[in-house]
């Protein structure tokens, strides 16, 4: 407990300064001429108050520019745009370039990081990256090979590097860094490979490591302080991790994380969720008694302090996972009406396909509904605070791959939603205008049979055989955008779409939301009805977040397209095997029929 | 000779048959709604009579909808339009697919062909492919490894294939097909491998080999008729071009194809254009008494029955190259005014920077004169008829690479144009509306180091280390989009480009000129006066040939970005040493400052 002791009084001397969030940052990301972070601002709203693009006009959009980044291959994340320069990365091998907005989007400079290839083959769903991160100056991203390294903005120069895990171990990053003050906050990936997950902070300005905190573990290890770490109102208690777990199966548990951060300057807390419990294979996780075990804090939001890195709270979605609902999803912070009060909120949609609403301050969770109707698996999340089982969901027993730790060899059926979730990373907006959330969901629903699986470091320990289906009668379509009312934990709209809705979403001023298909559509509807008011077809299907900028007076709205990630693995890897692809290569085959691998960002302007 | 007089003989009977060209495919091409041949038509003008967009309204238009390839390097060619259905293919694997136009451009079909991918190390200037061919509810391609295949337009079932080559010689294909009453002509390349140049004729409903025609060789290989075959007003006479070789080294003597072709089925001839002699270095390919040699039918320009592929006539552009100026670009068939007088003209502009107007029915020359300002190597043509030089190069001894046989090992300097050419494959556009050319064009130069080379079957037999750079003051860039009056031999106009324009052109009705840029720019200039009226900056960089269609009463340009070809070879093939490439990389390294490797298709429309 010495070394937790030791960063709570850190923490403890940290919270008394003013909350400065990074004052760059900050000032660039309301500045909403410039796009100056992945998810548009600390509270990842992805909202923008430029209206010059609106609801009236947006019919007549057309394409500015487009962007060849050279590579194939799914392509998340978004480019940022800082003054005049806009800053762009690419899927493995993370190239990235510096574009003059000013001068034709000549490239300024482009790195080219130089990354073993092996890491491709424990990177489990796809090669992407989510993008670059911009503060004082520099350039931070984390490549697939787990290395964070920060570039000099003006000249594409390396000032620092730090190596965040071991690809020989089946660690990984997709992630976009989160800065925060003079923090580089990084994730591991790899729960499928059984990694410990950990967050990592360096020092902005040196890349020296500042605190780790993992996400399973001893207390020490995961920075959680058994008296002052709350979950749903009370003190988590000592061991709180390591406790939930039969013996030391913790130290290749999971919990790790792909990004999705948000940051509240004002409670000094940033916020992100945890992946699945290692392995995929419930039975094998038990507990001593042969019965389900939490395996916390795996599928899990956490707030922690970020200068150390210790947990404010933490509340664990899906305890003893056994469908891969990983808790990675990002978390939007608004501060929204609840039961007629205003609350400062979290909210999360879970892949599991519940909506979270919860007190960002507290962790007090305020609402937890379905926001997909075909979630199969359970109920409802209990909401009695004086049930043992609050805050937790009603299972279904058929709908459970456990089945009282006889699931091996099980072929469980028609589980909704699949393991993608109704909800996988891509990241929802929420309007400041219509004070609604805007969700890219997936309805697709999957068989499950687990298998006994031995753990070798860096070899695959998933434990399960997955084939994936469209949701049946699902509005016709394997996915739907929503508007989601998380006051009332109810969908205002919803908009049915061939495949699932694989993009990041965008809200603006002009009362437009902007979203991506996997077909390759860039889309643009009415925010209040959910009209569509504008498509486009952009070279590759589209797995990218939408974002925009305003350059010499003008709005532009851009967004990647290059289909891939785990619903476009079958493309983007070349496989054809259903199972395939952990179990999506059978259910995005059709697919194919409607685009190829690519690699390019369209950009939009009013004529 | 008993082989070439039976082909004389079927040739004869053939002559008296009415002629049909593919009535399907003239039928197709005479519809401006398609796009029914790479070239446009039998002339190989690339004029559509569609006039929807034009001056007045080109500056309006806008991406109507994208299509990415998922295959990145060269995309050269362009897509076919027949009735409602778009064929596309890809450089190497030269995977095709079948898009429904009436149904959101989803993909019908997608045929990938099995290739060993080996055959990329024996490619001499990219991986690229000039499109597909139709006829008769046919699709036919020529792989990269020489493999000619028929497709099911309506399924993508292969129907037949032949092999038309080996690339274990270094024959490889970037040839599209051209498709002539029952017969689909093939063409080899590897005139860096010491390949022996050929046609080849294949029965277009069985793939049965037809005819085959050796560009250098014994008269019964060649097809020539030592009396009945011309070249410039008179009988080739016998053993053409074996004599113009010192002993067997015709054997290996170059003079492949890239394509380029057009037919007369008045004149039931087809034209196309010959490669270089093999070595690149001329001291190796000196006559026996140490003396220039002509290596005849290299660099020529070559017309053939179709149905027998006996020669009705040819003429050589560049004796005994020292160069590497190939004869392979294109032969625009025009009726024009020369002298006063309406001619039967065949207009070349040809790498050597000469622009040529020939009388494709007898192959008379009537005009020789630069197109290219920069040329240097030649001062002129001799056009004298008396003169024992009729119709051959005036050269300029200090920018041969010869030097009396004393050329090996000698780096000459300043030769303009380079190796690649004032004008490479890239095809030009005639316009019936203006009665002129226009004419994509480089402006390079370069210095030229032969050297020894030995033979090996498989290996490079370049023989020359070259250098590339921007011609000296070469109107501010690396290439010019000109007019050209053929029939004057004099440019009209001349609009400079930033690079050479290494794209395709496309004239319409509406008086609009179409072109791409190396840097990716789409642009429309008018025909009259090379105004810019219109560009667009496409994902990549341009080396694709721009094409027209209508569809539902609209419209459409579409065009490949993909940056790549020889010019594009740096970027395509990630070399950076200056003498790679053949000596291309060192000229273009700028390139990399605006354009990145793509593969997809743009297609405009007005709003």
């Amino acid at each position: 407990m010495k070394r937790l002791m030791g960063a709570v009084l850190v923490s403890t001397a940290s919270l008394s300064l003013p909350a400065l969030a990074n004052s760059d940052v900050a000032k660039l990301q309301a500045d909403p001429n410039g796009w100056a972070s992945q998810s548009g601002d600390y509270s990842a709203t992805r909202y923008s108050t430029l209206d010059q693009i609106n609801t009236k006009n947006v019919g007549e959009l057309k394409v500015a520019w487009t962007f060849s980044t050279g590579i194939l291959r799914g392509h998340e994340g978004s480019p940022l745009v800082i003054g005049d320069v806009m800053y762009i990365n690419t899927p493995f091998p993370n190239t990235v370039f510096a574009l003059d907005l000013n001068n034709e989007n000549k490239i300024i400079w482009k790195y080219e990081p130089k990354q073993d290839p092996s890491v491709i083959a424990v990177m489990c769903c796809d090669t992407v990256n989510r993008g670059l991160a911009y503060a004082e100056g520099k350039i931070v991203m984390q490549q697939a090979d787990t290395t964070v390294v920060a570039l000099d903005a003006k000249t594409g120069k390396e000032i620092w590097k730090a190596t965040n895990g071991d690809p020989k171990r089946g660690e990984t990053s997709t992630n976009a860094v989160l800065i925060v003050k003079d923090k580089v906050i990084a994730a591991i990936s790899g729960a499928e490979f059984g990694v410990q997950g950990r967050a990592t902070a360096y020092d902005l300005n040196t890349g020296k490591l500042v605190w780790k905190a993992y996400s399973v573990g001893p207390d020490n290890e995961i920075l959680f302080d058994p008296e002052k770490t709350m979950s749903l109102g009370k003190p988590v208690g000592k061991d709180s991790s390591i406790k939930t777990w039969n013996g030391d199966q913790w130290k290749i548990g999971g919990g790790t994380m792909w990004g999705g951060w948000s940051y509240d300057p004002e409670a000094n807390l940033i916020y992100y969720g945890t992946a699945n419990p290692s392995t995929w294979n419930p039975s094998q996780r038990a507990g001593p008694d042969g019965k389900p075990i939490d395996q916390k804090w795996t599928m899990s939001i956490i707030a922690r302090n970020p200068d150390t890195g210790v947990a404010a709270w933490a509340y664990q979605m899906t305890p003893f996972d056994q469908w891969d609902y990983d808790g990675v999803n990002e978390n939007i912070l608004a501060d929204i009406d609840v039961g007629g009060s205003k609350v400062p909120a979290l909210v999360h949609f879970d892949r599991n396909g519940f909506g979270y609403t919860l007190n960002r301050k507290t962790g007090e969770l305020l609402v937890a509904q379905k926001f997909d109707p075909k979630v199969n698996w359970a109920t409802a999340i209990d909401m009695d605070k004086s049930s043992p089982n609050y805050g937790r969901p009603q299972l279904v027993e058929k709908y459970g791959t456990f089945h009282n730790g006889k699931g091996a060899d099980v072929n469980t059926k028609g589980i909704c939603p699949a393991a993608l979730g109704s909800k996988d990373m891509q990241p929802a907006s929420y309007s400041k205008l219509t004070g609604l959330f805007y969700v890219p969901t997936n309805h697709v629903c999957m068989d499950y049979e687990p298998f006994k699986v031995s753990y070798t470091a860096g070899q695959p320990y998933v434990g399960a055989t997955l084939s994936m289906f469209p949701a049946p009668d699902s509005h016709g379509g394997m996915g739907n955008f929503i508007a989601w009312d998380a006051g009332k934990g109810k969908i205002v709209w919803s908009k049915p779409e061939q495949f699932s809705v694989w993009s990041g979403a965008l809200t603006t001023a002009g009362g437009v939301a902007f979203y991506g298909t996997l077909e390759g559509y860039f889309k643009a509807v009415d925010q209040k009805t959910g009209k569509e008011l504008y498509k486009f077809k952009t070279p590759s299907g589209i797995i990218g977040n939408a974002m925009t900028y305003m350059h010499n007076g003008k709005q532009y709205v851009g967004i990647y397209s290059g289909v891939g990630g785990w619903a476009g693995i079958g493309l983007a890897a070349g496989l054809t095997n259903p199972t395939d692809g952990l179990g999506a290569v059978g259910g995005y085959s059709g697919l194919k029929q409607y685009t190829n691998l690519g690699g390019s960002l369209t950009v939009f302007s009013l004529p």
